[in-house]
């Protein structure tokens, strides 16, 4: 599990940093990429990546504004023109309207897709998808527009089979040791009794993402921050500029750095980095951040982050 | 007047070349900048460019497949973000579509532009505007979906008065040059009447540049580019693929090469150039087709053109 940033810039894109869009790499875990936001010139960055458009199989957007969106429609007709197939579909979640803009700008360029697009619009807070392998929640912020944050939750992974423990109780291998796996009590056929639950190894937790749109403070933060291995948040403006942020629909770095202590979250990284603040005045936002949260990081264009298992908690049965 | 090139590929965007557009540069002229073409990314090209937003005052689309317009929105927006004022409004001419399309992004996207737009929706060939140094016509081409080419006609600089003449015949100045210098008749003061297209100089030819879409080799082509000291002609396709060219829609090196030789004009520049065609293969496009019109060049990205006036017809009263 990867997050690479693929436009870390606020507002126009700017010589060093793209407009919003970052990719969320599941490959190992399901051979997909999920992609939040696509800011115009998105598929531009994409061609300067390993990332295979076709692997994108699933989009979420925060808002409408046109710095997380305008790279939609050119990302879709490349995504087919190399060569995405018919079983290759996309799924589209964002705010109402979303599906309106798509549709527009295929129709009006005549644009024939070669897979199918799935429109999921989100009217409300809560689970937004869920398959074997994580979960999906969306929560509204406060933005000047209909604004989306999101968790992904990666399922807990269930412990391995302790097979040395089990050829040291000399139990017979066989269809049996599946079951045990699934944790089950099973009966031998020397009549012993035996629970799945204490031959299996450690569970490995699952890693939380939650990956925020543009937006002021709101309690929703929480909802999607609470102990995630990752929080990807926007600081638009800097210390001392809490008034600007709200004027703005915006966060301060401080604030950004805050709620990732609030929601004790392992590591912080700020996006949505506004033209204002070049080279050292955007380590500078990081510098400050930090004497609120330590594991703070400003993000680039193009920067790529593996996503460590967490260690806090352990499988109640290792 | 120059022709700057800002995205010189077909399609999709490439790392070498940007999807279609080409800044047309009036500002000696009229302090104006002209825009043929969006696609993606066009404003990130302007980034590394010294065109300002504001000074694009009109955009002229030739049809509305992505690669050609899904720019459009983004760049609409960072004109406002970079300070385009009210009085600087913007004049957007393309093929029946556009204006929903930039509606419904302007919309979705609820993005209020600091300038007001003009939508001109071409339906027929002709003269679609006007002022005192240019004329701009529009014709229909070949292309999958409707298409259009522009020609773009500078308007003849009337000849200087030649005031060492007049003072030579003993004209006394005055008011009376004014009436000269505009061509008039004017009967002086001791009864000699003089022509004032006698004591102009040379007039000077205003140049004439030929800016197509993508197109078939189509007879509306000669109507723009008859005379055209540039010719701005796609070349999709190399030597021996006319059949393929034919099929998409597009055109040859050999076919752009032969419409300039046909047309008369004094340099073809051949742009929207396939990914299929990198270094040296895309200098072979020039070379095939140079065997045809020797003034032929394959541009690139960032390509600055200045157009000089042309020498082929002189003033009557030099
Ligand atoms: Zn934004
Ligand atoms: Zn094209």
């Amino acid at each position: 599990m990867e997050l690479e940033f693929l436009g870390t810039g606020a507002g126009s894109p700017a010589k060093s940093r793209n407009v919003s869009s970052v990719a969320l790499k599941l490959l190992e875990e399901i051979n997909e990429i999920w992609l939040f936001d696509v800011g115009e010139g998105t598929q531009h960055q994409i061609l300067r990546t390993t990332i295979k458009p076709r692997k994108i199989s699933k989009i979420f957007i925060t808002h409408l504004h046109g710095d997380h969106l305008f790279g939609l429609p050119g990302f879709l007709s490349s995504r087919s023109f190399q060569g995405a197939q018919k079983n290759e579909p996309l799924v589209i979640f964002g705010p109402r309207g979303i599906a309106d803009f798509v549709k527009t700008s295929m129709r009006v360029s005549q644009s024939k897709l070669s897979y199918p697009i799935k429109f999921v619009e989100l009217t409300q807070d809560g689970l937004i998808f869920e398959n074997s392998r994580f979960r999906v929640y969306a929560a509204h912020l406060n933005h000047r527009i209909e604004c989306f944050g999101y968790r992904i939750e990666e399922k807990d992974y269930p412990g391995e089979l302790l097979v040395d423990k089990l050829i040291a109780a000399q139990v017979p291998s066989g269809p049996l040791y599946g079951q045990l796996k699934a944790g089950k009590k099973v009966t031998l056929a020397d009549g012993r009794v035996l629970d799945g639950r204490d031959y299996l190894g450690e569970t490995r937790k699952g890693r939380i993402i939650a990956i925020l749109g543009d937006t002021r403070q709101t309690p929703a933060i929480a909802k999607l921050a609470q102990n995630a291995d990752v929080l990807v948040h926007e600081s638009t403006f800097g210390r001392g500029e809490a008034h600007l942020a709200h004027d703005y629909y915006h966060s301060t770095c401080m604030e950004a750095a805050q709620c990732a202590l609030r929601c004790q979250v392992k590591q912080l990284f700020l996006t949505h980095i506004s033209a204002r603040y070049v080279g050292i005045q955007a380590l500078q936002l990081a510098k400050d951040a930090s004497k609120v949260f330590p594991k703070t990081k400003v993000v680039k264009d193009f920067d790529v982050f593996t996503v460590p298992f967490p260690t806090r908690k352990r499988g109640v049965h290792s």
